[in-house]
């Protein structure tokens, strides 16, 4: 199966500059710290009434409609409710097993964020900080995440598969996103001693986790690792007999492309697309089957200003007012989607980076440039190709 | 212009059965009674959230994708937020014009309940009760709502137009639908005198309503009135050179046609639909533009059981599993949304109720048949023909 997917982001694991109401009142920049500003009814209020209305069953007749297979889930280290204040959402998972086998998705679960963090971007549930790997009962208790997640669904017929982690980050990507000024950290005397994942410890964490998942998941489902930024860094990894249907994810985005000196202009992403990610994709193919399991449309020359790697108007980066017509756009559009999904081809399949959000770009004309992070509405403007089924 | 629009229903004015998650822990039926048994936090954050996410930009992209034109937003009478506990929502309906503009549409607003309620359903804001006719202080209440939006929004290019109040009962449908055993009041007392409103007071009360507007309101702005269940009453009414650019709008629910006896098999309701829809919309839109306002899919054939003219899972009357065919229901669908829509051609176009509503016919199969109710569901299964942009 060529894997044609989107992710569900921001429904069980939350982005602030996403879903800005979920957010309001407070100072809070994620997820961490969003119920410490908050009373615990109106904490629990409003991620109740988020998650009953963010995705629900009409989403996964949608995302077929469009011809769409697949959905990868991001969930919290707590899904399974066990680390108050926050709330689980295993109930939620649930809901969408039985949609995605009513609508004929599968489904690739990925474990979104872990106790310490893993990144320190504020999708990692909390900004500034990284320690997790530094944390052995942190780690521990990320396995038996692993574990109970391959337990409980490794026998849905819609399961695809369970991705380990999602984007522990590694030395280069820490220095060129330069983490620390980037996302600082609330509580600085908890972020101290953050540092990025070495790949050494990511390859002996992976065989771990991919040995307890195992002993529950039927080999026909998939286990993903994420590639830690480091695409090329895993030739020789899992070259066992033991490791069946392993899969590596990397996420290719234009903004750190740009980071890394992609000019700023159609044919400068197209050139970097082939030459880069089409190549790369291709060269690893060769050891595993590969995904995309995040890019997007999102781009510094759509937005009118240099976003620096995808910093928003949450940022107080922003552009005021739309530069490119409305043709333009989205021909630039349509050129970025067919020079990326011509690269994901070199693999196994890809996930749109994503499904929803909530931003208003004609409220707030800050956010211009940043609807192309949602497949809803480059589905609905013709900026990404869609076969209507 | 010929319209082409989706009701955005259960956004601004609220209905238990199509969003169950908002009313859970309470025993409220109705928007009246939600406040009541909530904290005033936990009721602001339920509705906050609620407003945020059931109905953003995506929606307005999506909804000109697939070929609309409009769309018609219910709104409760206390839009303006002097009502507390209950929370006002200009600021949504402001946000809703931007997108309007935006993507093209044309919004027709539509007061959709009154104090002391003109119809008794729950999404009439408070079940079982029905006098507001008979107060002449909420009648005024009432004409100064009308006043306000026309003066708010009477100038928005987006603007279509503004409908008066929604579906006053009048004397037939309240006997007919036996009002006072289906919506059981939540306090007897209250509800005592309720009755239904005669022809007599709307046809005043339109014109004063009228009037009033008018003094805001473009005259290229439609007033639009509801029938009162009453298609053919209104011959001889608003036939003097003062009434300009008024719409005659009529509800045609198959459920109702059931209730009327109306038989439950495809060529049973596509006969009633020629017989009656379509002929007397011909013969009405002599005197009238005439719009179908709200109008659905929803059948008791397609539920597989008789749905009393809409009672449902709500009320505990549930199908078990489904007993048509995927490709059965398609087809009957497809058939009686071409036969609908050829009636509502014979007029001046049509809102479908409802472009979106939270049901879960997956986990909860009490609910199938009725996803019919959602626009979104529908296109998405092919069940109503749209025309991809």
């Amino acid at each position: 199966m060529y894997v044609k997917g989107v992710n569900l982001g921001n429904w069980l694991v939350l982005e602030k500059w996403m879903n800005p109401a979920l957010f309001e009142g407070t100072t809070a920049e994620d997820e961490y710290y969003l119920p410490t500003q908050l009373s615990k009814d109106v904490y629990e209020a409003r991620i109740r009434i988020h998650r009953s209305e963010y995705i629900t069953e009409r989403d996964f007749a949608y995302i077929k409609s469009v011809g769409m297979n697949a959905v990868r889930i991001p969930v919290p280290y707590f899904v399974f409710g066990d680390c108050p204040p926050f709330l689980g959402c295993v109930k939620e998972l649930d809901k969408a097993f039985a949609w995605a086998e009513k609508y004929g998705l599968v489904i690739l679960i990925d474990l979104h964020t872990v106790p310490g963090s893993q990144n320190g971007f504020d999708n990692g549930g909390i900004s500034g900080v990284c320690k997790w790997a530094q944390q052995p009962e942190s780690v521990e208790f990320t396995l038996k995440v692993l574990e109970r997640l391959s337990e409980r669904y490794g026998n849905r017929s819609s399961l695809w598969g369970i991705e380990i982690v999602n984007e522990p980050i590694t030395e280069n990507i820490w220095n060129l996103m330069d983490i620390q000024s980037r996302y600082k950290p609330e509580d600085p005397e908890m972020a101290k001693g953050s540092a990025p994942v070495t790949l050494e410890f990511l390859r002996k964490f992976y065989v771990e986790a991919y040995r307890r998942m195992r002993k529950y998941l039927p080999k026909e489902k998939v286990v993903v690792f994420h590639d830690g930024f480091e695409l090329k860094a895993w030739k020789d990894f899992m070259r066992e007999e033991e490791f069946k249907n392993v899969v590596l994810d990397t996420h290719l985005y234009l903004m750190t492309a740009e980071a890394e000196g992609c000019g700023r202009s159609k044919e400068d992403y197209i050139t970097y697309v082939h030459d880069h990610y089409k190549k790369d994709i291709a060269e690893m193919q060769e050891y595993f089957p590969v995904i995309c399991g995040e890019w997007s449309l999102f781009n510094s020359y759509a937005c009118g200003i240099d976003t620096a790697g995808g910093q928003s108007p949450v940022n107080g980066v922003m552009a005021t007012e739309d530069l490119l017509s409305a043709d333009k756009k989205k021909e630039l559009y349509r050129a970025l989607a067919e020079a990326q999904l011509e690269a994901w081809n070199q693999g196994i399949g890809y996930f749109y980076w994503n499904y929803k959000l909530l931003l208003d770009t004609v409220n707030e004309p800050g956010w211009i440039g940043w609807d192309s992070w949602d497949f809803g509405k480059c589905a609905a403007q013709g900026w990404f190709p869609v076969e209507y089924k």
